[in-house]
């Protein structure tokens, strides 16, 4: 009942064979190669000594059979399309380890964290958070088939739905691919997550006129690409005056209509999104957006709408489980990790409404996050094994 | 031979019904209505008296039969795809109109100016810029049909192509609409054209990195899309400068990569363009252009790169016509017409390598071009007849 670790990177090598795509795997939630690495977890868990189910949304639920205080530890096992080997199935095998080491810990694939059937369907629902309607209305988002037909079809419809008793737990651990290079570039292995950062997405609808380039003088013009262009530029200039250090915010999407090289643009869609892990930071910035849109709104010929589209609340990880992780890191790779922000979303978020929450970050190579090309150094796999171990015995004093 | 307007205005209504659609018409080149109103103009030439080709690339000629000195007058019968009753068809009528009133007029409808085929295939053909292997190269822009195959299925492959010799002429005239709104928002019922402007088109390629927006720190980030907005910004800034009283500049196209909302832009592609009549200010525009990508690829860590995809040279106006237009307008509607360049191309700017030209404008009504809701007022045609003819009697001694 010892730490493997030479274990626990077969288990990902092994997992990495069900699906696979080039140097990565493609397993969209549901998919036969979806169920497939379910069935073969849940035997692992079984062979761990775990009470293994597959529950009524496919969530792999591994209990442990002993004594408590327990931890609950876990990730996701489906990819996003064609995506990489470790997204998900790091935390999973991980949590996995710590259980086949002897700690009493409950192990968790969340289903469908890649949200191909919703926004974090499996671990809402194990904290009791998806009703019946919301299984009902769940679709898939690329088919737009019902997830009741797709759980029918795996054999899993009708199952109950499993749900965490919160008081059975010290806390949720997840281990997890940076998705970033803040440690590559800094030279660090692993990654002490404070919080998973808040986000608010924002859709600004900008009208002008669509008119010829050729016709139409620059005084008569309404452009609502240039609008678009001042707008974004005071961005720029204003949001780095109100930011905190770790503030993130982006542009990902300007879309303008008819988008054609001698047509004035009578139209531009712009999508702009910020994270921040604070509250107040993340309100200050939502305040600068709105005073940007109405000053736009005050100098130019095309009204600019600013729509909230979308919105999810920072989760802070638990004092004692980040202290934990920090000694842990110290121990094992003395001056060679730091602390830091989740900018990703993970199921972690979720389980922090019930449970004091902690995660761990290994490096990312180049970055790489969604491709199949994403990879992690061996050695850190096995250093992040090891803080987790090491962190869970902390925890729960073994 | 009198000057009869009614009969002007019944052509141009009969002209509206080939190929009717809506209150527009669709008449792509070389379709059957665009072959059915090329048969028709040609009957109505002879109807006139006089000697009507439909030549090897489709041009519609009508020979003056008589003494000089000759004017040249028309302009284009086929439209873009459900497109506006008079673009084109206004100069054409227009200039057989002149012939009907006894004028020694050469009416032509140069064959594709709205560019099915090409750039300007006809006047150029007409001109004799038009070679045996660019026919060979023609293709239809939306199909990729060749242009020889299009000429043998309408059945005018291998009849000659007529070359006009520019000694015969005093001049080349063309009455248009003005696809804007510069004379309707001035109250004005004529506009003298003074050339066509320049046109020089860019593209601008920036190459960031593509990333996630959770996972990428604001220093980390190289953003194509925020690299685009500070450049657009800049030109924003720097073109009002020194620019002209009449020039304008568009960017047209913005296309990030890839354009989704959570994603940090690798890729921008800008399609930048501006026009003036001048060359001094079109080169003027033209450096500052390059010193902003300059400057961006200074302060930038995403490298643009500058490439002109288009360009076309400015055609001044005849001072003789422009005058002779000048003096019918102020004769017909005192106060009411101004000199003006155009935004727009013409054949009139490939007519001007060999001829003196000269253009005049009737408004249109809301700017509307290239739909087939364009439209101008009767009265309006009007004036524009008979200044037009004012003008060919006063160029012509008549």
């Amino acid at each position: 009942m010892a730490l493997d670790t030479g274990r626990f990177l077969a288990d990902l090598d092994a997992a990495r064979r069900i699906g696979s795509y080039r140097t990565g795997v493609h397993r969209p939630t549901f998919s036969p190669d979806d169920m497939e690495s379910r069935r073969w977890l849940a035997a692992r868990m079984e062979q761990a000594g775990l009470e293994a189910t597959i529950d009524g949304i496919g969530n792999v639920f591994g209990r442990h059979g002993g004594a408590g205080p327990h931890l609950l530890a876990g990730s996701h096992l489906e990819t996003q399309n064609h995506a990489g080997w470790l997204d998900g199935v790091l935390g999973v095998i991980g949590a996995l380890e710590l259980a086949r080491a002897g700690l009493p810990v409950d192990v968790c694939a969340y289903c469908d964290e890649e949200a191909h059937w919703g926004d974090f369907i499996g671990s809402r629902s194990l904290i009791g958070e998806f009703s019946e309607a919301d299984m009902d209305a769940a679709r898939n988002r690329e088919t737009g088939k019902p997830l009741r037909l797709a759980l029918e079809e795996v054999g899993i419809a009708g199952r109950e739905r499993l749900v965490i008793d919160p008081g059975r737990y010290k806390g949720a651990l997840e281990m997890h691919i940076e998705q970033g290079t803040q440690l590559e570039n800094a030279g660090l292995r692993i990654g002490v997550v404070t919080g998973i950062v808040a986000i608010r997405q924002f859709r600004i609808m900008i009208t002008g006129q669509q008119d010829h380039t050729g016709g139409t003088t620059m005084r008569e013009r309404r452009d609502a690409g240039l609008t678009a262009v001042r707008l974004l530029g005071m961005i720029d200039q204003e949001f780095p005056r109100i930011c905190a250090d770790r503030s993130v915010w982006t542009t990902g999407r300007i879309a303008l209509e008819p988008n054609a090289p001698m047509i004035i643009p009578g139209q531009a869609e712009l999508v702009f999104s910020f994270r921040d892990l604070e509250v107040e930071v993340m309100d200050r910035m939502a305040d600068c957006l709105r005073r940007i849109v109405a000053e736009s709104n005050r100098r130019e010929r095309c009204p600019a709408v600013l729509e909230e589209i979308g919105r999810s609340d920072a989760a802070i990880c638990d004092p004692d489980i980040v202290r934990a992780f920090s000694e842990a890191a110290e121990t094992q790779c003395p001056g060679a990790w730091q602390r830091m922000p989740s900018g990703a979303i993970h199921d972690s978020q979720i389980l922090a409404r019930k449970l004091p929450i902690g995660m761990l970050f290994v490096p990312s190579i180049g970055g790489i996050s969604h491709h199949w090309s994403e990879d992690t150094k061996r050695e850190d796999l096995v250093l992040g094994m090891e803080v987790l171990a090491e962190a869970a015995r902390r925890l729960l004093g073994a």
